[in-house]
């Protein structure tokens, strides 16, 4: 592989390409901007000025839509008894968005359709979205809530999307977000000593 | 097609055959055993003689463990408030056990990865256990306590088993079961008036 070198036009589609190899051989906590920099044969600050962080990176390496990484920020400035809400308020609300709607159901069937895309899709909602929300507003939360959280997600991607599930496929965001808004929130009050010993 | 003939060593098969041809036809609500057995070209008692029910023809034909339409009882029998809990336990007993886990998984990913396979499994799941456990217990919940279970036995079932996500993955299944027992109890619990109209 070349030096480092600076910018073409083909060196945004480099990046990516060494992103998703490097991803494919070491997964999302092994991949690093350093590496994928190294790799593509340009400098660390091109990865950056192209994609800014990680989570951005990965997005585009995983084909994920681009707002799955920014669509956060109500839930993090929501009071925190309207967390559960509003979390499920601003997913659905991003999804159903037609810009996105098609991206996240190709981006749903082939991770789950293939283990190793949907570990690292796993890998990217937990260290990207969902840690973003605990940080702000739980950071004690014990482990299990994390994965609490990634399963209502992914039990509402696919019931709405992939298995349209009605009334729930069709119903309006306002709508599942109060039926589900409370199970959301009851998970985010978990506390460590609620967590099994066995866990 | 041929007319009406007795059971051979091939009858099961080519009922199971039959089955599958009308569900990818007519899908889960359009297949009745009747249709089936016109297919096949046999005797709907002989239907009925092999599968007992439409739930067993349709599990054999879609591949699901048999053991799926059959480890409800202890749901069925178990106190009101404390049915919630029971599910959970039952259903992750159930998947946990080495002679069904492997099915189970590969139902849910080829279910989850393609979409036809998918909408079969699920009007399985709530025409089958989901709807005997409402009948027993809450005859009038909304159509929506439906829509909610079964979101939940997937998310569970894909975040344990598809993207191991841990705690989840590893934790006893009683554990999983005080976390998310709640959550299913409430879901029981919606009344018709809890569903917003625009559902």
């Amino acid at each position: 592989m070349a030096g480092r070198r600076p910018g073409t036009p083909d060196t945004r589609g480099e990046i990516v390409a060494a992103a998703r190899a490097e991803l494919a051989q070491r997964g999302y906590d092994g991949t690093s901007i350093r590496a994928v920099a190294r790799r593509a044969g340009v400098d660390p600050a091109l990865v950056h000025h192209y994609f800014k962080d990680k989570q951005r990176l990965v997005a585009a390496a995983l084909q994920l839509p681009n707002a799955v990484g920014e669509v956060m920020a109500p839930v993090l400035d929501a009071a925190y008894e309207d967390v559960g809400r509003t979390f499920v308020h601003t997913l659905l609300a991003s999804w159903d968005d037609p810009a996105n709607r098609e991206a996240v159901i190709a981006a749903a069937r082939s991770g789950l359709g293939s283990s190793e895309q949907g570990l690292l899709a796993r890998d990217f909602v937990l260290n990207g979205q969902i840690a973003a929300v605990l940080e702000r507003h739980c950071p004690d939360a014990p482990p299990v809530t994390s994965a609490l959280l990634l399963m209502e997600m992914v039990g509402l991607l696919t019931s709405r999307y992939l298995l349209d599930v009605e009334p729930l496929a069709s119903m309006p965001v306002d709508s599942v977000a109060a039926l589900l808004g409370p199970t959301v929130q009851r998970y985010l009050a978990l506390e460590a000593s609620s967590e099994p010993a066995g866990a």
